[in-house]
C-alpha cells in the first residue's frame, strides 16, 4: 500500500523512501518545474514519439487518437537551455545492484548524445539505482568512453561510483543536477566538493 | 494532379512551384536532416504532444495505442544545437496574403520563446505565406516586442517584409534558415548582405 507522503506499508514493516516514491521521471519533471518557474533553466521532457494510423473527429471541435504506435527515439528524453548552454540528457531508472545495461539507451539516443557534444553541448545520463537508493550524473564524455573502448554490454556501478556524481534527494528541487553542471562546467561547488574532470 | 518534380497541373495551366509542393513541416525536417548529416547543427522536431488514454498489448512485444488526445504543446517545435547555441524556433505556414495570426502560436509557446531568449538562447519563427510562396525569418526578439507593444492580433505581412528575412528556396539544404543565423549572431553573410539587428 502506497501513501501519499511516500511512506509504503508492506505487511512486515515501514520503509520510509529518500525519493519519497516518486519515479526518477517525476522527479525530474518536477526539478525542471521548480527550474522553469524561478528562472534558472528551461528544460522540457519531450513528448513520447509515436506514429499516429488513425484518428477519429467525433465533432468538429474534436479529435481523437484511435490507433497509434511507439516509435523507437532517435534523440533523448530531455533538453533546454541553461546559462546560454545547450543541455541534453537521458535518464533511466535500473533495478540492478551491480550494472546498468547499455541497452536501455538506444543507439541513436548514444549516437544522438555523440553529436550533440561535439557541437559544443552539455550531455550527460543520470541513473537511478534502485536498490541502492542512489542517482548518478555521469557526463557524456564518460557514457561514450566507457561505450566506445569498454566493449561491455552494461557499465558497473562501481564505474558510477568512480566517475560519476551521486545527487542527493532534495525538497525543493528534488534532484538539483544543475549543480553537478555548475562545478563541472561553470566552476561551481557541488555539496561542498569541487568537481575536476 | 501532381506530379513529383514539382509541377502541379490543373484544366488550365501549369504552375511550377517554387517549393516543389512540399509543406513547410517537410522542408525543415529535411533542411534539419542534411545539417545533422553533414555535422552542421544537431536540430530535431519535436514529436506531437500527446495524452495516452488507453494502450493494448495483443502480445508481449507488441503495444497499440487505442485512445490517446491531442495536447497543448507547452514549447515550441524544434529545438537543438548549432555551434554552440541553444536554437529554439516554431514554423508555421499562413494562408492569409496580408498578415499572420498571431493565435496560430500559443501563448504558452510565446512564453517559451521569451523564456529560451531570456537564458541566452537563439529563437525565431519561420513562417510561409503560401500566396506569396515566401518563407520568412523572424526574429524572436521581433516577435516579442510586436506583441507585446502592438496590441494586434495579427502580424501584418508588412513586419515580415521589413523586419523579417526571407530565406530562399534551395535545393539542398532546402531551407537554409542557418544562413541567416550565421549572419545575425556569427558575422556571416546572407545571400550576399551583411544583416544588422
Amino acid at each position: 500500500m502506497k501513501y501519499p507522503n511516500g511512506i509504503i506499508k508492506t505487511n512486515k514493516n515501514i520503509v520510509l523512501y529518500g525519493n519519497r516514491g516518486m519515479s526518477l521521471e517525476a522527479d525530474i519533471n518536477a526539478t525542471n518545474e521548480y527550474y522553469l518557474v524561478n528562472g534558472i533553466a528551461v528544460i522540457h521532457k519531450k513528448p513520447t514519439p509515436i506514429t499516429i494510423t488513425k484518428v477519429d473527429f467525433p465533432n468538429r471541435h474534436e479529435a481523437v487518437i484511435k490507433e497509434a504506435y511507439f516509435k523507437i527515439p532517435s534523440t533523448t528524453d530531455y533538453n533546454g537551455i541553461y546559462k546560454g548552454k545547450y543541455i541534453d540528457f537521458e535518464a533511466k531508472e535500473c533495478s540492478s545492484k551491480t550494472a546498468f545495461p547499455i541497452i536501455n539507451i538506444h543507439p541513436h539516443q548514444i549516437k544522438h548524445l555523440k553529436d550533440v557534444i561535439n557541437h559544443g553541448a552539455i550531455a550527460f545520463i543520470l541513473i537511478r539505482f534502485t536498490h541502492h537508493n542512489q542517482v548518478f550524473y555521469l557526463d557524456g564524455k564518460y557514457l561514450i568512453d566507457f561505450i566506445e573502448s569498454a566493449k561491455r554490454k552494461s557499465i558497473p556501478y562501481s564505474f558510477f561510483k568512480e566517475k560519476g556524481i551521486e545527487i542527493k534527494d532534495g525538497f525543493n528541487p528534488r534532484l538539483d543536477y544543475l549543480k553537478v553542471i555548475d562545478s563541472i562546467y561553470f566552476g561551481g561547488d557541488c555539496y561542498g566538493q569541487k568537481i575536476k574532470f
